[in-house]
């Protein structure tokens, strides 16, 4: 591993403790909801997100000022480093709103347009899972554990997570997913980001999800990998950043077992 | 206060220390999957399940033999008290199963047929939702709080949790599912025994589900309603335990706000 990407696992680090205290305070804050939004206008990006992103922005900013940035509340800084990041302060919002510990922030390091070093932090459990090329681990106030994904041959024994059946309201994209999700041992919906920690900790084994932005699942790959597993998109191809996104359409398989990734490709990849 | 009821409370937490510390070895533990099950038949309850239910008749037995219990697991044993106990050793088996800290562990205690002190506790984030004679309260590692549902005076206002858009599959619960969760702001699928954890809090609004069983939900009554809601079936029926329960059909809503708690029943009572 070259010293950068020494420097960016420990790095992240340092963005992770910085976002979690500065999203925090907001989790679980109460809300007068009778008054709020009056304009009747739904709008989930709430002040934790900003103060989040805000905070990784600074130390970014200000340690590596020459690192692209793309988060999710602040959009896109250029920069002319190889190395740029992709952050979601909160991914899981709707969790966040309902006060659920089940959200995270999620931050990757991308060399060029490769995801090589991916957080998810969950600061109210205190759960940051991490995932770069010296490995994936779980990382808990107890201390830390490397993490495997599991072994899993067949469809028919699968735990499957995504998380709202909605993303795949439209056609073709029902019709595949159903015949996915009648395929697989167990289907639960809700999860965000924390599906793909379970499959790299070995205690799920397929997400499927439509609809991601670049910021909600490139910081995963890098921890899903790192534990064995694979993320691609419902054509089986692997996820970079920029351009490359966008022939995904947001759609996304990860898999903890190669041999059902192939399986759940091959009947998603006609709606890909 | 009675002196039983001061009891109640103060043995529930000994109780849910028990349950705790018998379920959690059994948390995030790796499962070969493909050799498990070979039949094919998919069962979520798990060992755990089982030990954290025996943990608590034990000491139930061997401190009040006089006591009657209902658990997921180990069935229905009568007893010669007016009081008796409600357990469902792991709410959220699916949850569970995929590794993700949002199941709970349900111990409620009955005088004669009516909840009267309820726990969820949840051992891996150390949170313990707590409602009796004395009050709400939510008690983490960090200390304890005080719980109050926020009001909320319009479904379109609302935050509404339903664990599985399954248990909605048939008519006619489809049908006025379907026109409630059009009326609110928010639906978010999944949470099962959280959701109504969220509602003590004040962090959710409106929780909705159908399939019950009676110790998937009378240990959340007392939780619910001394944070200010309400539980009731989809006709507005107070939940009772025992011959009670039946005509409830397994269907509830649990609102913050005795006005949503209204409007939601004139929605749903067609198919209550």
């Amino acid at each position: 591993m070259s010293d950068d990407l020494k420097h960016l696992e420990s790095f992240i680090h340092t963005l992770a403790d910085a976002s979690g205290a500065a999203i925090m305070p907001y989790f679980r804050t109460r809300l007068d909801v009778d008054n709020k939004l009056s304009d009747g206008k739904f709008d989930p990006v709430t002040e934790g997100d900003r103060a989040g992103e805000r905070a990784i922005r600074a130390l970014i900013d200000s340690q590596h000022p020459d690192h692209g940035i793309l988060g999710e509340e602040y959009g896109l800084k250029d920069g002319t480093s190889s190395i740029s990041w992709v952050i979601d302060p909160i991914d899981g919002t709707r969790v966040f709103m309902s006060g659920l510990p089940t959200w995270g922030t999620l931050i990757g390091a991308m060399q060029d347009t490769v995801p090589v070093v991916g957080v998810m932090d969950q600061p109210y459990t205190g759960e940051r899972f991490f995932g770069g090329p010296s490995g994936a681990k779980l990382i808990t106030r107890d201390g830390e554990q490397a993490m495997k994904c599991r072994s899993c041959e067949t469809l028919g024994n699968a735990v499957l997570g995504a998380t709202d059946p909605r993303m795949f309201a439209q056609s073709p994209d029902k019709e595949v997913f159903r015949t996915l999700s009648d395929s697989v041992k167990l289907l639960r919906y809700g999860g965000d980001c924390y599906n793909y920690a379970m499959v790299a900790l070995g205690q799920m084994d397929l997400v499927v999800e439509a609809h991601n932005q670049a910021y909600d699942i490139l910081p995963l790959v890098p921890i899903v990998e790192a534990a064995g597993g694979i993320v691609t998109d419902w054509a089986g191809r692997p996820l970079r950043s920029g351009a490359d996104f966008d022939r995904s359409k947001g759609k996304m398989i990860a898999a903890g077992d190669k041999r059902i990734h192939q399986a759940a490709v091959e009947i998603l990849s006609p709606a890909a």
